[in-house]
């Protein structure tokens, strides 16, 4: 199912034979192993040998090594060497600190560092709320990771979460402007993860909580959320929550049903489940299925803890027990956030017909997509190579862009709900291959910024 | 002794009449008070009435206010607004996050972020010294603070420390080329501090420890250094000894004394008076006397801390007793990190001929410079506005960029003087009037940077 990507790129620098042929036999062997090249270029021509670099995608490690051994195999070539594209652009890091202002001259010091400083400091002294004025914190968010849950990759630590946490940080700069550190914590204590962040918040004007594996994730978060004066956003649950709502809005107009009729299936009960759950509560559903690793969840189910618990007093509310495939039974809606390949063709068909799938599961789905495009009337998963790429780049940036812009000192489910019909209306007549835009849409960010403004303004969590 | 300078700058916005006179008569009534106009810009003509802005620079906010006032008695004249430049300039912070990965298209998101980083993060995780390669750790300090000690205005809190950090932050990317981040804790728990440094650390190339109040901060620096892979630097005492050690080694060439001669007083032990007797122990000088608010340190005086008992270890080899009067008696070199005005011609005549004097408190010296430089042969102050300022900015954008060439983990005495040798060396013909080179001089950071490493080189501190 899987084709080879960017995300897996190299280039080989390869000594040729000058013959008129040799140069496009490499082009045809890469080919021939199914690696997709992407670009060819000279770089030495000598005499008897030319130098070229042969750039290309492939699926995985052992993909390239294929590709690279078969150039090897070519009579008389020589690979002197493959670079791995993704670790190039890697090099020194993804993010750099700029001054916004000039330090030419005397009179620039003078301003921007001492003595002038010095007023700006005594400012914010006597009035913390110019510290949103006068500094960073107006525009600035920490991605805060404890390394616990690095992607799909499980307990990297801090160190090595870095790549991704400069990544998110890159994005909310690209997408809305927003500056973005990480802060990648050498501890997964829950109590030293929330006291160092409340150490560090007043430098910050919002906290973007990621790969922090539940349960620990949501003890974090409430309890953030309870004693700082600015907004915490988990983005595995409430930016997923939003994007999922969002695709669902217009999914369920494709298919002409409405949320408060439809029977919905969530497999998955960690972060993003949970606020996909929960979130969805506050919008009157028909029923609500959890489906965990053990099961249909269910208020008698035992060994619930204390987040599974509240997840079933959520949903299920005619107790029913059972498997995945039970749940599926007549359901309109799937939405996984679970594990790869947990059902098939015969489980969809028994869904009520027009069914949806979200099929969410990276990179590999919780049905495959080809399958399940046969059966459902709308298919959206995580990957790039399908259609209804369900992305949380839809989400956050704008998210963010305007709490900061509201000076917000809190988030509501009010705020995540305007953010998610936001999304849904950029699409302005959905059908089963786009329930939500491109991630390249540029007016996403700023309709979903205008909705949460907005939203923010209605509530009492302005600035006082 | 003051002077109007830019880092108190007002732009006044201001309704005159359309007259001939009436224009200029503001800048004339502005020179009349005191201010030094710096700019005038007409911004509205209307039949009757002319609105300008006249920019000017004042002593501090009374004088602001009083300028202003004139303004407004002059006939016909009316004041709009006042505006400070200097908190203009603060507005929305010093600092942005920018992304150093272009991200336009699918390809550029699948190789800086989601499915490509995800190899990334596993290279990191099998080899964590690949984070120096791969994130921003290779080019990233903290600059890190708990507000307790904000330049001279005393224990402002985290929030009120941002715009020194970013102030700080800028300077480096200015001189240095450096990543720094503000990191203002909101703890001033000495433990707290330390864990949180040690939480924070894995992000970070190198520590550079700010405006902590001592006797806090040895004890933060020397547990850090202890603990972390990386160098921690503390700016208020080791920039402040690498500054003052290398001004000191040009004005004994001015004076054609040598340093295992002289006779030395440091007036104020705190952080940098501490530093500055530390380094300059390892130098073999003559003879150190350290004064605080209570005398001349010596080991028998009752009351002394743990780092006044170790600075009275290394001083004072004869236990000499009084005041700082009598401790000038025939010194050669005074070295006053410490309080305004503590002393005159009287004491200043009772020193050695040729004597040399570094009064460096701020924004007033130890002794009025004025006087100062009638009777010593080298003056040197922390002061703009007068030659030889002792300047951090000469030391630490070099020393960082150096340790984070050379991956250092660890920082030396001898990094700091071959530190020190370099800013003095980048002087080729000190003079009474020039110690220290410029801070704008551009070939100050490379040379310290060049010695740092060298040194680097030498001790057994680089990555193994």
């Amino acid at each position: 199912m899987a084709v080879p990507g960017p995300g897996y790129a190299i280039t080989a620098r390869v000594e040729v034979p000058a013959s008129a042929s040799a140069a496009g036999d490499l082009t045809v062997a890469v080919g021939r192993v199914g690696g997709v090249v992407t670009a060819f270029d000279v770089v030495e021509a000598h005499t008897a040998t030319l130098v070229v670099d042969i750039s290309c995608n492939a699926l995985n490690e052992a993909h390239a090594q294929e590709i690279t051994a078969t150039l090897e195999a070519l009579p008389g070539v020589r690979v002197r060497k493959v670079s791995d594209r993704t670790f190039l652009l890697h090099l020194g890091g993804k993010l750099s600190v700029e001054s916004k202002v000039s330090l030419r001259n005397r009179d620039d010091l003078s301003r921007a560092y001492t003595p002038g400083v010095a007023r700006v400091c005594q400012a914010i002294a006597a009035n913390p709320a110019d510290a949103r004025r006068l500094t960073i914190k107006r525009n600035t968010v920490a991605v805060v990771t404890d390394g616990s849950a690095v992607l799909g990759l499980g307990n990297l630590g801090a160190a090595a979460a870095m790549p991704v946490m400069e990544g998110k940080a890159a994005l909310f700069k690209r997408f809305a402007g927003v500056d973005a550190w990480p802060v990648c914590l050498d501890t997964q204590d829950t109590e030293e993860i929330i006291r160092t962040v409340q150490i560090l918040a007043p430098a910050y004007g919002g906290i973007n909580l990621e790969d922090i594996a539940a349960p620990r994730c949501f003890e974090i978060e409430a309890r953030l959320r309870e004693m700082l004066d600015i907004p915490v956003f988990h983005d595995d649950q409430h930016g997923t929550a939003v994007v999922v709502l969002g695709a669902l809005r217009n999914a369920l107009r494709v298919v002409g049903k409405k949320l408060a009729d439809v029977k919905i299936v969530v497999c998955g009960v960690g972060a993003a489940g949970s606020a996909i759950i929960r979130l969805l509560g506050s919008q009157s559903p028909g029923a609500v299925l959890a489906v965990d690793i053990d099961g249909i969840v269910h208020a008698a189910r035992p060994g619930l803890d204390t987040n599974l618990a509240s997840i079933a007093a959520l949903t299920n509310t005619t107790g029913v027990t059972g498997s995945l495939a039970d749940a599926l039974v007549d359901a309109d809606v799937f939405i996984g956030v679970s594990a790869p390949n947990l059902f098939g063709a015969d489980e969809l068909a028994s869904m009520a017909p027009d069914s949806i799938v979200f099929a969410l599961a990276n990179p590999d789905p919780e049905i495959d997509p080809a399958i399940a495009l046969q059966h459902a009337a709308v298919v959206a998963t995580g990957r790039s190579d399908y259609p209804n790429q369900i992305n949380n780049v839809l989400a956050f940036p704008g998210v963010f862009r305007g709490l900061l812009d509201a000076q917000a000192r809190d988030i509501t489910d009010a705020m995540l709900l305007a953010a998610s019909a936001a999304i849904a209306d950029v699409v302005p007549e959905p059908n089963a291959s786009f329930i939500v835009p491109s991630v390249f849409d540029a007016t996403v960010a700023p309709a979903v910024a205008e909705a949460v403004r907005a939203a923010t303004a209605r509530k009492d969590v302005a600035p006082t």
